[in-house]
């Protein structure tokens, strides 16, 4: 498995708007064959500063993901919205080790 | 639901005892009801990166891990691994919303 951390920081103006096509992505992410993951979370202090946590399956999982319509739409979107350039982080899992710990639950 | 990201910078030669430290309070924390998620991250660069991420169900959860054992056992043996204190932030989930797709499978 591979996570990426993913901080993104958004203008105040675009706060709504950046939720709904975040959630649209996180939505079509989960789709993926590959994509075991994708919490989208909030700095609650208001400053426009999000969390991404996604949890791909393996490296060729990440490119794919990155061709996906979903993604290219939230990219294209969300360009704008940005008060600064996104920062990404990659991971290897120490733990809970095993695919089945690490795929959201349909429920 | 609130989520916890804990960076950690563990000194070189601590590495392997940190893991063996960290996948117990690992398995502790899953074992608490208030715990959805404890994920152990490595910064696969090798430099003694670690990033936890911790769900909990509410503030409460919070801090009820703070009085187990198992944390406790876990502050205690880690601190003279630390190359530099832990940092800390603290989130609120935009997405998924229920705690069903958070909580780890137990497979």
């Amino acid at each position: 498995m591979i996570v990426r951390v993913i901080r993104v920081h958004v203008k105040p103006e675009y706060i709504e708007q950046f939720e709904t096509a975040t959630r649209a992505n996180h939505e079509g992410s989960l789709s993926e064959e590959g994509v075991l993951r994708f919490d989208v979370l909030r700095n609650p202090e208001g400053r426009g500063e999000y969390l991404l946590y996604e949890v791909y399956a393996n490296h060729a999982a990440t490119e794919t993901h990155k061709q996906t319509s979903h993604y290219a739409v939230w990219k294209e979107t969300v360009a704008e919205m940005m008060a600064r350039p996104r920062e990404s982080e990659s991971y290897e899992v120490v733990a809970p080790t095993g695919r089945a710990a690490w795929k959201v639950s349909e429920a």
